[in-house]
Order: structure tokens, then sequence, then C-alpha cells
């Protein structure tokens, strides 16, 4: 045992199997929560337990939500009748931040991965399907890799024939980068996409 | 509100008040939480509440510990009659990590600063003394630096007179650095604490 006590190596433990977190890190972590006053560890340890008792799925848009349907789904704000898909719920508040998109989302939860195993049923695709009804337009914001693209086929492929509009956000050389500092394929895309002024 | 629950806007905003945990990063951690499968939120959380019921300070050198006096005061392989003083607990990992010193130790809890206001009746400095009866030496592994400095001044003056040996840990150029990446001020102690072959 590395340290003086159990619960100290276990909390090391856990908190260096989060991830961009080493056992350096972790233990500086652990112990900068060992120097804290007052109440600061359990009200710490409440808060990760709530994750586990107040969060649920919404079963609209699959977001995580404390009320289902989720404040973005329940919203009378929004419109309705456009839907953004994005692989996780962490994008969502990436895309919230942008403050310029007022519809609806839906999370996949996953990329179709064949070579991973990764397969249309295994993410929130049938569900996606399902609440095409009244759209007009489907965004696809998804990363542009291999798995995205494929990803972007494959809903194209099933929901073209409905008649549903479909978009996919833009790549290109990201907003105070240069062209020098941009790889071919994303150049090529950027020229691909190009706009009329 | 940046995220679309109260329980997730909290526990990314307690992640993100340790240290070198940014909003990003810990919006990763605590997103990545959320996508782990079965009791591991739960357990996580418990092994942080563990760290506030099962640790205290150990009686005798101030480590912490579950059992006091802890593991290593308590050892009856340690020599009892050397004794290592350190600034915090997490110092005494890294020396035991070296597996070449197998005295006591005494955690300090800080460093004598004037101009920050800690003053030596802030540290276990006085605990320090009272545990000085059958001591041959006292080794200082503070770091080298403002208020280390001070410090160990301080315990020299009042610890010399008592005829206690006192010794500090050898500044230098790291292992595997050179002269040319050295500093001024580390090249000086180097040069002064040189060793004959």
């Amino acid at each position: 045992m590395d340290y003086s006590s159990q619960a100290i190596q276990q909390a090391v433990e856990y908190f260096s199997s989060l991830p961009s977190i080493g056992k350096k890190t972790a233990q500086r972590l652990v112990y900068h929560l060992l120097r804290q006053e007052g109440t600061f560890i359990e009200k710490f340890s409440e808060s990760v337990l709530n994750l586990a008792s107040d969060i649920v799925f919404c079963s609209v848009c699959f977001n995580f939500t404390e009320d289902d349907p989720c404040p973005i789904c329940s919203s009378k704000k929004r419109k309705r009748n456009i839907i953004c898909a994005v692989e996780q719920p962490s994008d969502i508040v990436l895309l919230e931040k942008t403050a310029e998109y007022f519809g609806l989302y839906h999370v996949l939860h996953g990329l179709i991965d064949p070579l991973g195993g990764i397969s249309p049923d295994l993410i929130k695709l049938k569900e996606l399907v399902s609440r095409m009804g009244d759209v007009e337009e489907l965004i696809l914001a998804l990363n542009p890799t291999v798995e995205g693209e494929i990803t972007i086929q494959y809903i194209t492929k099933i929901l073209k024939p409905l008649g549903v509009k479909i978009t996919k956000i833009a790549s290109g050389i990201p907003i105070g980068s240069s062209l020098e500092f941009t790889d071919q394929a994303t150049l090529s895309r950027a020229l691909e996409g190009r706009i009329e002024l």
C-alpha cells in the first residue's frame, strides 16, 4: 500500500480511474480534499451521489435530466419542428452555449462503428426515426470522424426517403486559425463547403 | 444554468473547485461519471465520504491515518531515534517511495511564512520540539523555498542548543538534468553542497 490509510488508497484509485487524471493528480486531489475545512468532503461526496439518484434519461430526447421530459423538450419557447441529433449529452451543453439554436435535441448515445461493433440498433436511432413525424429539419451535429460520417450516411439513407430535410454542421477552418495550420482533409472540406457572398 | 439539471451543475462546480481542474475538465468528469454502469457513482461517492469519516490525524506525527498512532509511528521496524520533518502528509508518500528512509516522521502542516502571516505557533512545531527526547537526528525535508529556508533556520535556532543533530535534504541538480538547464541558485547550492569522492 502506498498510503498510510486504506481510505486514502481507495479514493486515489477512484479519482485516477477518471479520464485525464493520473495517479499523481489523483493523489493531489485527495490530499487537497483532506485539507478542506468544515463539511466540504461530505458535500462533495453528496454532489456525486446525486448524479446517481437524481438523473434519468429524458424519454423523448435521451438527454440527462431530473424531470422527464427534460426542460428543453418541455419548453414552450423551443421550435418543435427542428431536431438536432448529437452523439452524447455533453454536446448539448456546447450547442446551448452558442445561444443560436432554439429547436429540440436528440442524443444518439454513440455513433455507428462497424469495426468497433456498434451497429445502428445499439444507438438511439429507432427513437430518432420515430420522432420524425412533424419535423421539418434534422440537423446532424456529429463529430467529423469516420464514425460520424458513417452515422450521417446511414441516417440520410433511411430518412431521406421520408422527405425530411437533413443537414449537417459545417467542417472547415476553425475561427482564429489559419490555412497554414489546417490539415489537408479539413481544407478540402472547407473548399467543398464554400459559401457564396 | 449551463446544464439540463441542477445535480449536474452542482457536481461540475464541486469538481472545478479542485486544484488543476477547470470548468471544462469538471464537465468531462461529471459526464464520464454519468456514463458509468452499475454502482460506480455510489462507490466513488462513498470513497470520498470515507475520507471524512475514517481519517484522523496521528497524535504523534500528525500524518493522516485511520488508526492512532499511525502505522509508521506504531511500527516496530522503524528506527525511533530519527525523525524526518515534512511540510504536509503527501510528502511522506513521496519519501516512503524512495524506500531509503526507515525512521519516523513529523508533519508540520505548513511552513513559517512571516509575510503570509504564518507564525511558528500556527504549525506543529511545539509538537516537534516535544518529541526530541531520545532523538539522535532530525532530518528537515522541506521545500527549498523562502518559507522552507525560514522554517529550517527557525528550527535550527531552537533545537541546536538542545544538542540534536539537525540535517536538511540536499539541493542540487536533479538526476537526469544538466548544468545547462539548471538555474543560478540551484547551481550555487550544488557547488556549496559538493561531496568528497
